[in-house]
This record gives structure tokens, C-alpha cells and sequence, in this order.
């Protein structure tokens, strides 16, 4: 490859994985905004462990794990290229990477999508779980549960070979990270207060809803890199086409979302109109490079509108998920995928099973997999905090500290 | 041309529209820094709507409208390329861009800009008018407003054709803004207890500087994107000369309007200093590739004295614009317009006269528009909140919720 | 060169100017989140003045005065190039810049790193300097003493000469900064109630741990062109490795340092986990070109053990550095200049002793001209603001203003 070019590829490669890293700035501030001041501290914790830990793990031999190179006639399930990373003789992408750009870049970029996985779950059971017990399940998810599934499909493993096709992760990042908030919520239980006597839900309204918009505009921006770098090289015409179909999937979304909510409660709701905006994200993620603009917004708008009701939906089966990220990652993740199949330039029938054989065998294993860790967890050190600790707040109890020390709160 | 340089004009302007797009979270911060947290979630939801439904209008017309490709022989004034997008077949952009990139990438750079005229207008009449009048004011200042006019200069118009010099918008995108932001302040009205009974001015602090420096600091690093980018390739030399010219305006002129400050009112005072710089980067916008750095110097200057003495004529002609949107936009994006018929490469009087010209006609229709649209509005379902939902609050009235719920506010 | 890719290198550096354009917002928000609220409108002032001064004084002379293009035979210790700067007539730059990139690019990226060393100071002496001394001092900290230094190393100096090696500034920018912190620290005083009749140190929790954090992670982003940048081109294989590099010795710190901090206090503190972070990414700085990525995180992880280490270490000797820029910028600036002696492709005896060497004389002429600035200032206009003023806030007293009017504060 010329040199030009090959330079080009790798420039814009690494400024999606900035973009991506800056994601979890978004993810953090998102996760604070819509959740109460008091479990703020806990809650960026989290994030910052997530991000370092999960890079940590990713280069130790979770990259090695989802890369590893199967070889022919391999089942594709599980295979593993050894720890640490180096980078090969001609400092070039082994053959699995699509465009030319350098391994080192590879390493980075992917590591940067590891730690996503996990900051989802880390939003759906916020205020509430145990900071050990949650730090443990980080390991094992980024460490092991995200790079097998990776393998499987982006590493080149048996859903890939069955057709399976999930361009940026729309299954195998925000599902991943999606069903294991699904088991992650049922096994904590529900903040107090959250489910009245009745078992009427009651809205916990976040502490700080300027910074909830402020993340989700962050995320917006981070999926130019999240998206725009799945195609794996700066190639013209498919990038700027897929970064064209996210910000249109996007807008469309909220728009969708904010407009559903009003004929449903007459109310314009800005934590819908956000959430929205992510569901249409998250929507187009798995086929960003196979559909026109017009079908990315058709996929973004039902996104928006799949926000509200299963926002409704969870609350209604006394699900407690702070920031509506069993929605947004797993339900708008499980519509995308399915919507290659019926959208796009690969729709068809027998494209639509592949895609529903892809979401419910990585379903399946996430939730077992999700099971066996958090259930481990609750009954050997437990998952919740003290109820005295809940109410108080997670700050001060697991950290010793208050985000805002200078202001009088409620 | 060469496969490498397009892919890398490519990746320059895919860059510069995600740089633009950040301005909004900029936009965002900077309002609602500098009104009341009771008034937050409003002015969040109209620029999150702005974002949205700006897309969506530019994708189905607005594109189109601007550049509709006017024949020869056309009067340059009204034509329309068609709903929707689709790639010409070479899937290179068409003749009107000077750089070589995509089609798609063009869209949604103009897209990202097209947005940012109504934004303006949201901090101007910021915490009195009624959400449903701003939002169909947006729907036709984007929707029609804002590509008519941008035809007759970017779109190959009649002011194209007459001279008129706009590098990346004073004219086309601030002054827009602005002028409908004038409108909209003189017949929405001040807000209650702006003006005193003796007709003085009281200053109504922002609620957050911190948020309103973080949006200002944001802006300052989305103009690289946003001039960088309205040079509409990577080419080395003259990207990066306006960058430096971009930068080098913006810091004369925050230093320029802290130090005109400081001499008039023997006070440091940060919200100055951060107007300043935006009207040093709105000054430099309309030839920021014309200008030696220099020269970048003098206009950014010039701009931060402007700021300065603008805020306190708005306030002295009772004109209530919380966040000075009218100086910043209006009368430094008129500056920075007629500043390119006085210093750099193209000064002289007859350009002096063509910037003159390309300013009184886009600001007349400017004018013109925004009244039909606003003043239709008033006369109908009314531009303004009741006077108890003023006081109390947009938050809770439009949108039932409140910004910092666990905080105790005055 | 070949024109895609001098397109391409610039494109990336341009990329990097705008990252380390955006630092100047992660060191705004790192320094109020970890400082009272009352003083909040003062620190950003401060940042704002030095972005804004900083950039005119490094046009105005000090790019020249560090980029002086010594003659062959000079001495290597002072020299001028002349006052502004114009293009050389290739617009290429001079044979100092390895890459291919353009002059202007060149003094932009420059000039966005001449800042940074005055911002370091700001947080130091944050809450009790007055605000027209650290104004004076900035203007011959990054006017004079920052380009003279810079000169010797990377302007082609006698540091050069003589061996020693400092990627992107561990000891040319970060140490600059932290000697002239720690003079600063000691000259102006404690703040009142830092230091208890006993001697023992207090707490003083910052006022918003959220911003603190946001800081943190886009100083980390920003890192990506602070390092990235540094490799003066695009090389794909040099930019990626010294990305992974970068974010795996952050990694490293963060966990590091909270693994420490857990095993000496049994706290899971979030303020360390942020320092440690910054303290992995200063110590990579100076051989982030060199390392393998398990030396990156060898290094990263230990100045996470110096961060924890040296902020009780200053607290024990009764400095008081609110947001502990001693312990990061200069203690692991130094910790990682050394490790170029230690790890890496220069390991050895000789590198070892050129980068004492760098680091005694850098260090001699930094305390020495920060004395004679801070005591000059000291001894004439005062270094401190009145202790009644120190006790309401600096924002109501130097700048009229307070950062969050609508909320009730302790």
C-alpha cells in the first residue's frame, strides 16, 4: 500500500480511538447527570476503573483473546495468541484487519471498545451495588466474557462464518454490556424507594440534568469515532456515508422519542429527547455502512420510539435501571441487528435468521455468563450495599468523600 | 486526483464537522451558564432540538436549497436540487466545492453549520419565550431562512457573482443568527426585572461560569473545525494559516475586551473576557484566510473592544440578550465582513462596497423574514411564557422537571 | 515529499494542536473541581489569561526565542530569531522539524504547549495569589523563561548537544511548570487553615469532583496529541506506539496509585486515582517514543506509586498544593525523565547521567529565575491577597463576581 494512504488510514484510525475514549467521559457524565449527588463519586470510580482496569486486562490477553487468530478449519469458538501484545515483523495488521493501518493502533482502538461492555452495566445498577463486588465482575467481563464473544464474530470465529454481521457492535458491544445489566438489576433488586407499596414505580430524578446532556452530546461525537472507525481504514465514501447514516439515525431518534413521549404525556421531555438520541446511536450501530440515509432514519426513528416504551415496559416489570440502559444498549442493540436483516444492502430472509441466530446465542452466553459471575458475587461477598449506606449515600460510605462539599444539598 | 490526498482532504473534513458538531455542545454550555438554573432544561431541550431537527431539515431540503447547483444564465437567487441526498454517481462532490471529498461528507459538514444560526437566536431570547413558538421558528429559520440565503453566496448566487467574500460565515452564518436574533429579543421583550422602573439596566447573573467558560473554551476549539474546515480541503498551507489566524483573533480578542473592561470599570471580569474571544473568533471568521496573523491580531482585537462597548450600548437601548448574542454574532460578524474590504489580501474599496452590499441585503431579508415568521407567531399562539411561568420557572412549567433537583437554590 | 503525504502529517499535527488546545479546558476543570467554589471565577480567569496571553507573547517573540535556529559553532544558549513570524518562503518548515508539516502548524502546536507550563502554576497557588502578580509572573514565565529553556533541548541547544533526551516534555514542559510551582508554593504561603497549630495538615475538599474528573480524562485525551503530536510527523508506526504507550502508563498510574492509596488508608479515593492517572501520563512523556508497552506500564505504574507517596510527602513538609502539582508535574516529571536512563531502546550509564544532567541545569535556571520573579514580585506589589479576602473568596473580591449565584453554598 502506498505510503500516503497507509498514513492517512492510521491518522484517522487513531482519532477514532480518541473519540471512543472520550465516549466514557460521556458514558461518566451521562451516568452522574440522571442518577442522585450522593452516589456521584461511586459512580465515577466506577467509570475510571472500568477504563484503566479494562485497558490493563485488554492488553494482558484480552485482545489476544478476541484476535487470536483462528486458524483453518478451527470450530471458532475459543483460541488464544498469548499475553501481552507485540507487534508483528512488518508492523502492519495481520490479515483479520480489513485496512491498513498499524497494529499498535489495532491494540488501541479495539481496547478502547473493551471497556464499553462494562460501563453500561456499571449505569444500570448504580446507587446501589457493592464497589468490590462490582470491580470483580469488571475483570471477568472485559477479561474474558467480551473478548470470546468478540472472537466469535470480529475475531473471525463461528458467527462470523454463519454470516452473522454486526458492523460496529450494536450486539457485540451494547448487548454484551446490555444483558448483563438485565441480570445485573434483577439479581441487586431495586433501589429504595424506587417501587411504592403498590408497586407503583416513582421517578428518582437525576442530580444534574445539564451533565446527563452534556454526556449524551459527548457520546454522539465519540460514535463519529466508534462507527466512522469500524471500517477499519479512512476510506472515503464508506466513512463519511456511515458518519452520515449516525448523525441522521441519531437525530431521528430523539426526534422519534421526543415525540412519542409528548402524544403519550404531553410532556417534552428532555431525558427522553437524550435517551432517544442513544437508541437511534445504538440502532444503527450494526449497519451503519449497509444502508442508505433514507432507511438510517428509519432505523433511528423506530430506535426513539422503542425508548419510550420500553422505558415504560421495564418500569412496568419493577426493573430499576437508573438510566435506562437495558433499553437503550440492549433492546435499540437487538432491533439494530434485526434491522439488517429487513433494511439495507444485505436484507433478506435468510440474512434476518442469521442476525436473530447471532442475538440469541450471544444472549444466551452473556446471560449465563452474567449469571454465574454476579450470582458467584451475591453469595459469597454479596452484590448490595447496606440499606443505611443506600440511603446516606454510596460517597461517603465506600469513599469517603462528598462531590460537592460546598453546596447544601436536599 | 491521488487516492492518498482525497482520502486525506477526506479525513480533514470529516474532522471539522465533528469539531463543528462539538460547537453545539459548546452553544449549550455557554447558555445555560449565563442564565438561571430555573430556566436550564429549556434552553438544553431547544438546542438539543435545534441539533435534531436541523439535520433532518437540511438532509430533506435544506441541502438542496443551499446548493442547488443554479444553472448559467440564473438569476442566482431561488432554485432547488431535489428532496433528500443521494451520491452523484462518482461519488466526489460536484463542482462547487474547491477540495476533493465525498458527497456524504460535504452534506453533513453544511448540515453541522446549518444548525448553528438558530442557535444563536435560543441564548437571545433565553428564559421568556414559549417553547412551541421558538420551536417552529427554528423549523422555518432553518428549513427556508438559512439555505436561501447561503445559496446566494456558498451556493453560487447572485452575492457570489457580485464579490461578495464570506470565508466560513460572519455573514452567512453569525449575522444570520444574529439579525433574527435582534428581531426576536425586540418583540419577545425583556425579561421581568431586567430594566429597572428608572429604565436601568440590573444584571441578572448566570447561574454556572464554569459551564459558560467550559462552552466558550469548547466553541474556541470547534472554530478550528469550523474555519479550518470551510477551506473544504486539507490543503497544508492554507488550513493551517487559518488556524493560527483563527487562534491568534480569538486570544486578541479576549485580551482586548478584559482590558477595555478593566479601563472602563476597573474590574476583571471573566464573562467579559470569554465574549471577548468569541468576538474575536466571529470577527476573523469572514477571512481568516486572507489575513496575515498580524492582521488576525487587529481584527480579534478591534472585535473584543466591540464586545465591550456593544454589551453596554444593548443594554442601554433596552434590549434584554442574556447572553450577548446580538454583539457577539450581529455586529462583530458584521465587523469581521467589512474587516476584508480594509486589511488583507483582498482590501480595497470596491470590496469594501461588495461587503457592504452582501451585508445590507442579507441583513434586510434577515430582518424581513424574521419578522413574518416571529411576528406571525406573537400574533398567534403568542411568543411569550406567562409572567408566574417566568418567574417560577420554564423548567418545571414546560418540561416538568428541574435541573439540580438535589440542590438547594435560591 | 510526497504531497499526500505532507497533507497527511500536517492534517495529524494540526489534529494535535487541537488536543492540546483542549488541555487548557481538562486544567480548568481539574483545578476548580479540586478547589473551593468561592475561588472558581478567579482560576478560570487565570486559565483564560494565560491561554489568551500566552499564545500573543509566544507569536510576539517566544517561538522565535526558542526556535532561534542556532548557528553552527554558537554556544547553544540564547539567540533570537526575530520578533512575529512569517513563512519561510516554501511554506515548509525549517530542517529543525523532523516531519513534513507547515511553519504555521509548526508555531501553533508550539505555542499551545508554551502555556501549559504557567497553568501548572495556577493550581499550585491556587485560592490565595493575587491575581495581578501571577499575571505579571506569566508573562516572563512563558515569554522568557519557558522559550529559553525550550531553546536548549528542543530549539537545538546545549541540552541537545550533550545528549539529553525529553520526548515531549517531561522536563521541558512539566518541570518547568513544577519548579516554578514550588517556588510559588513556598513564597506565597499556606492557605489559611491548611495547616493546623499542631502543624498537622487539613483537608480541604474541592468543590466538584465531577469537574475534577472531567479534567482528568480530557487532560488524558488531550495527551493523545501532546505525545502524539511530538513525533513531529504522522510516522504510523512512532504515533501509534507512543498512543499505546501513553494510555497504557495512565492506565498503569491510576491503578497504581489506588492501589497504594487502599493499602496505606483502606480508602477507595477517587482524587488519587485521578492524580495517579495524570502522574503515569507526565511520566511517560519523556521516553513515550522509546518504551515497549510493558516498559510504558512499568513506568506509568510507578509514578502512580510516587503520586501517592509524594502528595503525603508535601503535605508532611508543609507545603500546601491544592491540587498536587508538585507531586505530578515535577516529582514524576522527573521520576520519568530519569526512566529514559533506566528502560527503553537509550537505556544506560551515559543516558542516565545526560538526563541528570538535563534535569539539574533545567532545574538550577527554573528555581533560580522563579525566585527572582516571585520574590521580585513579593517584595513590590505582594504575592497574597489580603486573609479577609481570602476568606470570602477571591471570586467577589478580585473579579466582582460569584461562579454559582443560584445555589445556597456552605
Amino acid at each position: 500500500m502506498d505510503t500516503g494512504l497507509f498514513t492517512a488510514n492510521n491518522i484517522w484510525m487513531m482519532i477514532a480511538t480518541a473519540l471512543v475514549f472520550f465516549m466514557h467521559t460521556g458514558f461518566a457524565f451521562l451516568e452522574i447527570g440522571l442518577t442522585r449527588q450522593k452516589n456521584t463519586i461511586n459512580i465515577l470510580f466506577k467509570n475510571i476503573f472500568i477504563i484503566t482496569s479494562g485497558l490493563l486486562l485488554y492488553y494482558a490477553w484480552g485482545f489476544n483473546l478476541m484476535y487470536p487468530g483462528f486458524e483453518e478449519g478451527s470450530a471458532g469458538i475459543l483460541d488464544f495468541g498469548g499475553f501481552g501484545i507485540s507487534a508483528p515483523e512488518n508492523g502492519m495488521t495481520p490479515q483479520y484487519a480489513d485496512g491498513g493501518y498499524t497494529w499498535w493502533t489495532d491494540f488501541l482502538f479495539q481496547g478502547m471498545f473493551a471497556a464499553t461492555a462494562a460501563t453500561i452495566v456499571s449505569g444500570a445498577v448504580a446507587e446501589r451495588i457493592k464497589i468490590s463486588a462490582f470491580m470483580i465482575f469488571v475483570i471477568f467481563y472485559i477479561g474474558l466474557v467480551y473478548p470470546i464473544v468478540g472472537a466469535w464474530k470480529w475475531g473471525g470465529g463461528f458467527l462470523d462464518s454463519w454470516g452473522f454481521y454486526d458492523f460496529a457492535g450494536s450486539t457485540v458491544v451494547h448487548s454484551v454490556g446490555g444483558w448483563a445489566a438485565l441480570v445485573a438489576i434483577f439479581l441487586t433488586g431495586s433501589r429504595i424507594g424506587k417501587f411504592g407499596k403498590n408497586g407503583k414505580p416513582n421517578a428518582i430524578p437525576g442530580h444534574s440534568i445539564p451533565m446527563a446532556t452534556a454526556g449524551v452530546l459527548i457520546l454522539w461525537l465519540g460514535w463519529f469515532g466508534f462507527n466512522g472507525g469500524s471500517v477499519l481504514s479512512a476510506d472515503p465514501e464508506l466513512t463519511s456515508l456511515v458518519l452520515v447514516n449516525t448523525s441522521l439515525a441519531a437525530a431521528a431518534g430523539g426526534i422519534g422519542a421526543v415525540l412519542l413521549n409528548f402524544l403519550m404525556y404531553r410532556n417534552l421531555d428532555l431525558t427522553m429527547f437524550l435517551n432517544g438520541i442513544l437508541g437511534g446511536l445504538v440502532g444503527i450501530t450494526a449497519g451503519a455502512d449497509l444502508m442508505s440515509p433514507n432507511e438510517a432514519i428509519v432505523i433511528g426513528f423506530l430506535a426513539g420510539l422503542i425508548i419510550v416504551l420500553g422505558v415504560s415496559f421495564i418500569d412496568r416489570i419493577k426493573l430499576d435501571d437508573p438510566v435506562g440502559a437495558v433499553t437503550v444498549h440492549l433492546i435499540c442493540g437487538i432491533w439494530g441487528t434485526l434491522a439488517v436483516g429487513i433494511l439495507g444492502s444485505l436484507a433478506g430472509g435468510s440474512q434476518f435468521l442469521a442476525q436473530l441466530n447471532g442475538i440469541l446465542i450471544i444472549g444466551g452466553f452473556c446471560l449465563v455468563s452474567s449469571f454465574l459471575i454476579l450470582g458467584g458475587l451475591k453469595v459469597t461477598i454479596g452484590l448490595r450495599v447496606p440499606a443505611e449506606e443506600e440511603v446516606e449515600g454510596l460517597d461517603i460510605h465506600e469513599h469517603g468523600m462528598d462531590a460537592y462539599p460546598d453546596f447544601i444539598n436536599e
